[in-house]
This record gives structure tokens, sequence and C-alpha cells, in this order.
């Protein structure tokens, strides 16, 4: 048992409806290689866990468990926005890991996240070879944005998609049933700071007759523009159904609506612009409105799952671990698309060098061309992300996620003060 | 065939997940009954369409087009707020509608709404009967603020506290992730102007461990005391969610947020409760907050409808045709709950006289002492309702709903303005 190694895994940023079917995939495919990988230890909360040597022994948790997790939607062991800055100004947090590492024979480091995540593997994965500590770090692909490169899409925005999709749809049913005499515009606000994909998503009811207007952070928003589109559609159609990025900016920069806080990676803390653009449609142009703010309803959504979200998600997670099995080290488990219709794809795997810090916005020619809509090359690339259900099991009227026992690991070192 | 009349279906008011469920029972039991049923005409946009004498012929749509009903939200034929004065005030829409009854050989009438459409059916069939017409006029319930007398819960409700109790448990797991470092607080806006029921469903996620507070329309808010709940459970779990109703307002009756606007009833256009309370977080706690308005997604929401509910709103559909056919007029079927655990219930039958302009708002005793949380009552009444999941078919990862034909019936009648 020489060369069995223990492995640790964390999850990074904001949590998905399907982050946890990817630690399913993570965990089972260790436990399936015992003979190489002894225990996953978890983070709790996320690198704040390694950090601080909070781990988390998974070994103590059940199949049965780890199982459920499949289903469960956000961080299981918690996660964090705590962003290493780059090694010449922190160089402090990144030995502090390698030296947590090496106290609890870690030797695999599955750090499960976005663009910052991806950065922060990359660079543990540099210091570990230049401290001559073996590690081998991989990244896996989680992030509702689906702003990562390279890989095709990402785990965790299938399921938001389904989601952007099927409550649009659902809630334009509800408006058009009572535009004659009352609410002729339904503003729906989603994520996306910097890229549409969410949005692009709600640009799907089309396909099913509805009216509907997308703003996207990629197209500067232009009011009168925007108020010419949503009075041409309620002429027509009685009504018409706003889908609003957070991330919708004025031409100069200046989102929507900014509520003047920042997270901890300096990132205004968005939200609000729905209600911004439900004002703008009742002043220019008298109509009724309504809006809603979805906000973590909608990657929490758990219970409308993309099946193919879900596969994917555990797929990159059993990759990661394969990968790493197979002495890969800085790289990503990619999705590798081979056909759109019928769907196909395969897991690949990107160098970490090329994924980190680089944000996949929407091409230009899957926005239609006034700005407002999506084209048929992104719906080509929307419609298999979406598909299947995958529901969780209910429980008197309850859906049935796990919550893990979360046992703590003896700490073996000294206190480590974060900053 | 001399006793076959035709018979008249209108949706009223908001629309849910599940008043097409009932216009499926209506239609599909009017149709077993051929014999004494002619025509089903639908109001287009609901009352209106029978003022303005524009009806739908729905014996054009097949019958899978009917059954499809059953599983699609919001309002198939239109709705509409409009609501008909006092028999004083505006005889002449009430006339109206009897000689449009009469044009069209209509001798059943089916009133899907909540308390204000009761009203109208009530003074209708009173009118009729002034008038020596042969009407019966049947209310058949519908309302997600579950606020009609008599009976036991009223179809739609179910749904949308499902979707509250669900959409809160898995954006409570979200905020759980990520409180060691960010979010602490996540506020979600359900719907309820002067009921909490909705507001109470989000309270049945404190069974499964989440630390919550409601904040129902029927508690005066308490700025102080509310936050000083939420501090102690952030203290104490590190994270909470509240679930704030729309009707939530301060002690001197006004709202914790009005948009200016009014309905046609009158009634105060709600909405922005959520980054109010959110807001209080921040200034008296300052924990970083998400706050999500659900407004029209919740009542749409037939992707995660109560099957309970969906049955129960068929129910009542097909309970109205047969209590028409028995000679009933001026009533309400109702559910009449039998028992609480095991669940059982029946169809029941109340007077229009008794169910008019009667709101019920949550017993006192179903909100906890302190005013911010569902007692064990309250748990026993809404367990058995969010039961079951009746998923609607799905194509390319899309629901499949219906969309009628909606052919219109030829006008026998001049013109009539709406004032």
């Amino acid at each position: 048992m020489a060369d069995t190694r223990n492995a640790f895994y964390a999850q990074s940023g904001g949590v998905t409806a399907v982050i946890n079917a990817t630690a399913c995939g993570v965990i089972e495919t260790a436990r399936a290689h015992g003979d190489r990988i002894g225990t996953v230890y978890a983070g709790r909360n996320g690198i704040i866990g390694a950090l601080t040597e909070d781990l988390i022994d998974t070994s103590q948790e059940s199949a049965a468990a780890i199982a459920l997790l499949r289903t469960t939607p956000a961080g299981a062991f918690g996660s964090c926005r705590h962003k290493l800055k780059s090694l010449d100004a922190n160089r402090r947090e990144y030995e502090r890991l390698i030296e947590v590492f090496q106290a609890h024979g870690i030797g695999y480091f599955f750090y499960n996240g976005g663009g910052d995540s991806a950065d922060t593997c990359f660079k543990v994965s540099q210091l570990s070879a230049s401290m001559g500590y073996p590690l081998q770090a991989i990244h896996v692909p989680k992030t509702v944005d689906n702003d990562l490169p390279i890989t095709d899409c990402c785990p965790g925005f299938g399921s938001v998609a389904k989601y952007v999709a099927v409550s649009a749809l659902e809630a334009s049913f509800d408006v058009r049933s009572m535009a004659k005499t009352s609410t002729k515009v339904f503003v729906l606000e989603v994520m996306g700071r910097h890229a549409g994909w969410i949005a692009a998503a709600g640009g799907l009811i089309e396909d099913q007759g509805i009216p509907v207007v997308v703003l996207f952070p990629e197209i500067a928003f232009d009011e009168a523009k925007f108020l010419a589109r949503v009075g041409a559609l309620v002429k027509e159609h009685g009504f018409c159904t706003v889908i609003v990025s957070e991330g919708c900016h004025h031409p100069d920069g200046t989102f929507l609506a900014e509520q003047g806080t920042k997270d901890a990676f300096g990132h205004a803390q968005l939200g609000g612009a729905a209600p911004v653009v439900a004002g703008m449609v009742k002043q220019g142009l008298g109509y009724k409105f309504h809006w809603a703010v979805a906000d973590y309803l909608q990657r929490a959504a758990r219970h409308i799952a993309s099946a193919t979200d879900v596969k994917q998600a555990y797929e990159v997670g059993a990759a990661a671990v394969k990968l790493a099995l197979e002495g890969h080290n800085a790289v990503m488990p990619t999705i590798e698309r081979l056909g759109d219709a019928p769907y196909a794809y395969r897991i690949g795997t990107a160098p970490l060098s090329e994924v980190a810090n680089r944000e996949k916005f929407m091409p230009r020619d899957f926005i239609s061309a006034d700005g407002f809509g999506i084209t048929e090359q992104c719906r080509r690339y929307l419609r298999p992300l979406i598909q299947g259900e995958d529901y969780p099991q209910y429980r008197d009227g309850m859906p049935v996620f796990a919550t893990l026992r979360n046992v703590a690991v003896a700490r073996k070192l000294p206190a480590f003060e974060l900053r």
C-alpha cells in the first residue's frame, strides 16, 4: 500500500443544484479505487477548511448518504468565497495548504469550482512542484455561469438553464392569461454577472410561441430600443416576457441595479435589475407589470434539474479521480461536444494553464442581430443541456436531501489565522 | 332533448398552477353528460368574454387537448380582473350577462375564482331568479391565497405551498453552504396580501432543520423583534432563511413595500418586501444577504404541483357540474377535511351566501407565540396539502402544455361597451 495517498476535495464559490453530484462522483470513484486512494477528506466550507485544517472525514459517511448527494442541491461540505491571491502576495496561504496536505498524507487535490478556483488549483500545483511535494491537483468544473473556457458547458449550468426556461414558460402562460385587463409584461431577473448564458436559456421559450425580450450583459442596454421592442410585442401578442440578466448594464458600464456591496472577490453584489426594468416599462409604455427575482432559487432548484447536467456533473467528478490515478496534474476534465442533434459528448481534458482566469462570453452570433434574443445556433447549443428530468425522491411532499454527518478529522498542526 | 342546456365556464382573477385542472374537470364531466349539457362555452378572458359576447366553443377542442389542461398552468381561456360592482351600481352588466346566457341557451354558469367571483356568481344567481331566467350558478373555488371560507383549502394553494416549501428548502441548503464567508440570510418574498397561508408553507422547512423566520400579514411587523430573532438564529446556526409575505405590514397598516399602483379591484399592487427586509438585516445586523421575489413563478409552477392539489382542483370542477345537474344553485363545492394523518377529505357544498366576501385568515393558533413561525396545528393542516408529485410530460427538456384553439362563437347580440 506504499502508493496509497489520501485525497482532498473542496467546493468553491457559489454552489449549484448539482455540485454534490460531482462530490458523489469523486467520492464513489475514489472508494472504488481503495488500493490507490486512502481517505477522501473534504474541506469544511471549501478551501478555508484546508487552510484552517478543518477537514471532514468522508469515510464516516455511509454509501447511501454519499449516493444521496447525487440528488441533493448546494454544497454538502460547505463552500466559501475566499480567493487566494497571487503566489507573491500570499505565499503564506499556499504554503499552508501544502503543509496541511503533507500532515494528512494528501496526494490528490480535487478543487470543484469556477474560474477563480481553477486559478488557485493551478497555483497550488505549481507551488507543490517547486516545493518538491508530490501532489496531483485536478480542477473539477462547476459554475451556473457557464463561463469556463474550453469545456463545452459547465456542470450546474444545464440545471439553472432548465429552471429558467421552465419557470419563464410557466410565468408567460400566466401573464398571457391576465394580459387582457391586467399584467401585460412579466420581467424575470436571472443570474449572470458578465456572461449571458443563463439569460439566453430564457430565450428558449420563443420556441413555444412566447414573445420574449432577453437583456444580456454582453449587449449595452438601450432603453429606447428596449421599450420600442416591448411595445411592438405587446401590440402584436397582447403581452410579453422580459428576461433580464443581473449583469445587464448601461453603455457606461454601470449595472441597471447595484446594491452597492461587494463580495470577497471584489465583485459588485447585484440584484434588483428586474424592478428597474419593470419601472421603465410602466413609465415608458404604461403597461401593468409583474417582476420576479429568482436569485438562489434558480441555482438551488434541484427539483427541476436537467438529467443531462446531473449526469455530466457526476462524470466530471469521476473523471477527475481517474485523471489523477492516471498521473495527470494541473488539468480539468472537460465536456467535449461531438454533436448537437442527437446530442453526443465525451469527457476530455484541458490544462489549467489554459483555463485559469478566462471567461467565456456568449458568442455574438448566439445573440440575435437586434440584441434581444437568441439565434438558432444558440438554440442548438442550449437544447441538449436541458434534456431530461432527474427528480429527487420525495417523502411527505418534500424532497429527501442528504445532510451529512461531516465528522471532523483531528488536527495535527498549529492553528492558522486567515487574514 | 328538451332539457339540454348549454354551460358557460369562466376563469376569474389571478390564475394558478391548477385552475386548468378544474376546467378539465368541468369540461370532461359535462361531456360525459351530453344528454343534459349541450356545449360548454368558455369566456375569453373570463367574465369579460360573457359581457362582450366573446365566447369560446370548447366543443372544438379534442379530448386530448382538454385532458392536457390537467397538467397546464395558468388560464387556458384567459382570465381577467374585472369586478362587477353591486347590483344597484351596475345592474347593466348583470343584465347583459343574462342576455348573453339567454342568447346562447346557457342554463349553467360555472365561475371559477376566489372571493370576488363568488360574490359575482351569487349576484348573478339572484338576478336570474328575479328575472325569471332559469340559471344554475355554481362557483368553483380557486385561489392561491387559500382565503375562501368554509372550504378546508382552496385549489391552487397546495401547489404554491409545495413550491414555496421546496424552493425555500433548496435555497436554505444553498445559504447554509455559503454562510461561513458569504451570505448568512436569505429572504424569500411570497404572495398573500391579507392572509399568510402561503408564507406559512415556508415555515414547513423547520421540520428539515432549517432556521426560519416567517413574516405574516396577520402579525404587525416589529423590526427590533425581527432583527433580534434573526440575529439569534444566525448566532446559533450560522445562517437563517426569512419568508416574508407581500402583505407584511407595519403596525400603522402600511405595507413594507408598496409599488403605489392599484389593480382593478382597488387593491394595492405589492412587491418588493424582500429587498426592504434584506436591507434591514444588512443595516441592523451587518449580515450579507440574498433575496428573491417569486411572484408569478410561484403560482404558475405546474412543474412542482402538489398531486393532492391537482386532484382536488379536478374534483371541484367535476363536482360543480354534478351539483348543477342535481339542481343546485348558488352553491360552491368545498373540500371537507375528515382527517389529518392519514389525510382524508370529501367534496361538500356551501351556499354562496355564506362564501361571498369573507376572507379566511390564519387562525392565531396556527402562528407561534412569537409571531415568527408556525405551530404543530398549522403543520398538521399544511402537510397533507403538499403531498404527492404530479409532473407534466416533457418533450426535449421542456414541459408539454396545452395551448387551445379557442374558436370563437358567432355573436348574436349588439355590441356591449365595458365601462
